[in-house]
């Protein structure tokens, strides 16, 4: 019976492969570079190729894997397994990846999704959400990307599009955001927004101990940011204090829509710790409504650098019980 | 073969009753008082007997009812068909209205639902939405209801109080909500808010037409507001443009949350007809991201009236589909 499943994680830089048993328990996990400048096809066949490698390496089959899960940056058409471009994979157009992939490449069924949902299907399925039915999820990196998971499945939106976190308006009028939108949460709590507004409020001629940094690094990481805030720094402190904010305010603004019982931050600022994620439950206490109690947890992502082969993987096992596996 | 439906939407002054057929066309309907006074049996067995009535004038045998649907408001436990309490209906207590009517009154299965998602389902399975699968539904009026359609269901959330879209907050630290909230679009996009904005802009020295009006009245609805903004008052016209812009923030937060193909306005204010929908629409394009063109279409319900009993049919005719009447 075939009940393995293998998860592919399509990144710019590396493909990493991942084997998991019915539990989506990893069994083997390789990692090959791109090579995406040898255009799609010749990564796709690395993908197939390494994926053989890793069943045999694994002692799997290839008749017992039930399905092959896909995660890639967007944009593509997800229903029908095609990426319709990528900022670095320039080769890629149109580019039937899924069935590349799938049943022409290995002649397993397959699903490809993009690496936001790939992951917070991962903390779903097996990390910080596994107990609940209803759960957001934001990356908090250069941008922030979302999840939204609603009584046990993702929400893909009518085009395949939602939840683009990211860009929820929560201070109109307020910083530009890449996206051509003003006010955007990404344009306060991501990762490089948070540097960037400490760089902002420093040029503005506040006083900073982050100053002497920036003075001698001409720019300021989010890591920068944390570290003067917790040595006491006012400034940085403020900045920390708005990222936390704004964060909470999409805490509330996700409660009222979609009534997640979990809501779980991931990402490279989530590296700040404690110091973040209790100023986002604070602020959170102090915006939300008085009408009831709300029990909904705020908490960080566990399942670390394997997250998007183990979500691909975990992806294929519930699209395979849904009868969507192609 | 048991094809026929029944929708009830019990108000706290009136109880509608409504006869479908398969296809949710409506055969009769009744409409009685509600007599809450007396208490949710006796509300119940009202109810009971007047499907009956409603049953033999319209042909239909009670053996052909496949499912009744109940619309009423919260706060409830839908999942078990319990009334928690009712703010117009104080004897209702933890009362199991969905089995007082369905299986212990009528003896049929049925399925309750909080009367803003009835009304969502309603134009999502017969009316504005009908062609999509995701969608976003407002009722303006005293305050904001909303509805979350997402793949062909409902959004009902981790405690079955998902969209609660009125308390989204949109400007932080701005007006005061009921909820105890601050900024949330229900103090900015409502019925009442807008009348309540021009009543705070006269009262802090605005000039405006409305003046006279609320001199004389001592109040103001928004159907004055629309109509001296239709007229030409700057004031007026200010107040208005603030709520269309308020809701069209709305809409750019949702399109990026659960990407609806649909966003359906409803509601007492929707009698302010273009000047509120274009202007909605307007602020959408100035506000929303340029990354891409949006083919999201905002729009006004279509159902008038009966929308409360359509949709408790059609939601019943959904649940009996999903295997989920009781």
């Amino acid at each position: 019976m075939a009940t393995y499943y293998i998860g592919v994680d399509l990144g710019g830089t590396n493909i990493k492969i991942g084997c998991f048993d019915a539990d989506i328990n990893l069994i083997e996990k390789t990692s090959v570079p791109t090579g995406a400048e040898m255009g799609p096809e010749v990564v796709a066949d690395r993908i197939v190729a390494s994926a053989r490698e890793l069943l045999t390496e694994s002692g799997v089959s290839l008749d017992d894997v039930a399905g092959v899960g896909i995660g890639t940056p967007g944009p593509a058409n997800y229903a029908d397994g095609i990426v319709i471009k990528s900022t670095n994979m320039p080769k890629f157009k149109n580019t039937p990846l899924r069935d590349l992939i799938g049943k022409n490449g290995l002649g397993r069924p397959a699903i490809l999704e993009n690496d936001a949902n790939v992951a917070c299907w991962g903390e779903f399925a097996v990390g910080a959400g596994r107990n609940v039915t209803d759960m957001i999820f934001f990356t908090l990196g250069t941008g922030i990307g979302g999840g939204v998971v609603s009584n046990g499945d993702l929400v893909r939106g009518a085009g395949g599009n939602a939840a683009e976190l990211g860009h929820v308006i929560i201070y109109p009028g307020g910083r530009k955001c890449n996206c051509g939108q003003r006010g955007c949460v990404e344009a306060y709590g991501s990762a490089n927004s948070t540097a960037a507004r400490a760089v902002d409020a420093i040029r503005a001629g506040g006083e900073s101990t982050l100053k002497a940094v920036l003075d001698k690094k001409g720019d300021l990481t989010s890591k920068d940011v944390y570290e003067h805030s917790d040595a006491g720094d006012e400034l940085a402190r403020e900045i920390t204090e708005g990222t936390a904010e704004a964060l909470a305010l999409m805490c509330v603004n996700m409660l009222h829509t979609t009534e997640p019982a979990k809501i779980v931050f991931t990402g490279g600022m989530i590296a700040a710790g404690d110091s973040l994620l209790s100023r986002i439950k604070h602020h959170f206490k102090q915006l939300v409504w008085t009408l009831k109690e709300e029990p909904l947890e705020i908490c960080y992502a566990t399942l670390g650098e394997d997250t998007g082969i183990i979500g691909a993987a975990a992806l294929a096992e519930h699209a395979g019980k849904q009868g969507k596996l192609t």
